[in-house]
């Protein structure tokens, strides 16, 4: 059997921001199962026989269930393809990875995992700032704003994600933001916290929004839209 | 003026995990300002007529002053140079990075930031394993295991650092790490909660040792080396 899979990090949309050795095994791929977010342009990079497969979980999109994706995973290493599995940003940040991971070491398929550029690393540096502060944010840190059920998880560690002395970046989290507002303020976060909104990063249609986290939450709570989105409060840096 | 600095984040040291943005920006660079982490096969990108310069700052070696590097980039960009100030990973993470976007902005220089692969993210993928897991570990955090001093920051959130459902990733910690996995287990975190030390992260020299944090600690308090290495420790996934 030489069925292989390569779990690739498409980095935040740029296909520019692709690592090197993405763009080789996207070039060798016989097929590409991609997510929404790390489609178009990065695709161009497979060759033109390849089977390109969209397997994406947009937010608010009907999509496959993780163990069908898994499923295509395996089916396809196991009539000898090389498969790119292409994930946007880092793979290992709030993508599913392990499920595919396990499905792939139960059936005995060998595999690889590329790391690429994470969407907030692409924000931070969209928006002009570094993540990490030397005297004011040591820490930093990501959690995603919602759970399986789509609500704000109800396991937050609220006190680390309240801390001021921390960079925190959102994922996924425009729509449950207000209520997380909310509950960073009651633990003491000051409301004039700087904030930024960053959507569509490193696309043509990106966006960054400096605001603080209670008109940001304001902001979400009259609309959020569908644009992809990363959120990073704290003691941010000025552009 | 034409002068401009591109700061780009170089990845964890292969090559090959450079972004193809990084590639273009070596390759037109009169000026290359360089850690010695980041070095390497990485400069073979390089145009053979451009500057190298290497102004890194390794730990427990002598090494230039912060202020002489923004010095250096003003001066290259004030004669009209295209400077590429390379930093591992992705700079705006523990990159200092601020304090250089300061010095050219106080001079009018113009720049940009190219965010790269995170020696985190990288470190990850090398042990075969996501940072996040969906139940269990849905909240990452990164920090720094030394101040200016080179102790352990008196300051750090240790509710935040012992919270055994998040994954942490400890940035130049080797030697702090016995102080710090200590501190750990008295706010509660089990001894036994999974560590990666990874090493070389990348390099042909790469170790990831898979263990614990009290066996961690005591194998960095009878040494540490000097590789640069990275801390995980959390709810890891099995590799």
């Amino acid at each position: 059997m030489t069925g292989f899979v390569s779990f690739v990090g498409s980095g935040p949309g740029d296909p520019e921001l692709l690592t090197l050795k993405a763009v080789d095994r996207l070039k060798r791929a016989d097929a590409v199962l991609f997510d929404d977010l790390s489609s178009g342009p990065i695709l161009g990079y497979a060759h033109r026989d390849a089977d390109l497969v969209g397997v994406g979980k947009r937010a608010g999109r009907a999509s496959p269930k993780q163990h069908h994706v898994s499923r295509l995973l395996v089916d396809y290493a196991r009539i000898d393809q090389r498969v790119v599995r292409l994930k946007s940003g880092d793979g290992g940040l709030f993508g599913r990875l392990e499920e595919e991971l396990d499905a792939l070491r139960d059936a005995g398929i060998p595999y690889e995992i590329i790391p690429g550029v994470p969407s907030a690393n692409a924000a931070a540096a969209a928006a002009g700032i570094p993540l990490t502060r030397r005297m004011t944010a040591r820490r930093v840190q990501y959690f995603t704003g919602h759970d399986v059920t789509g609500n704000l998880p109800a396991d937050l560690n609220l006190d680390a994600l309240a801390d001021p002395a921390a960079c925190t970046v959102v994922f996924m989290g425009k729509r449950t933001f207000p209520q997380l507002a909310r509950a960073l303020i009651a633990r003491g976060l000051p409301p004039g916290t700087p904030a930024i909104l960053a959507e569509n990063v490193s696309t043509p249609d990106q966006q960054i929004t400096r605001t603080d986290i209670a008109a940001l939450a304001a902001k979400l709570e009259a609309g959020t839209g569908t644009n992809p989105a990363l959120i990073l409060y704290g003691p941010l840096a000025e552009p």
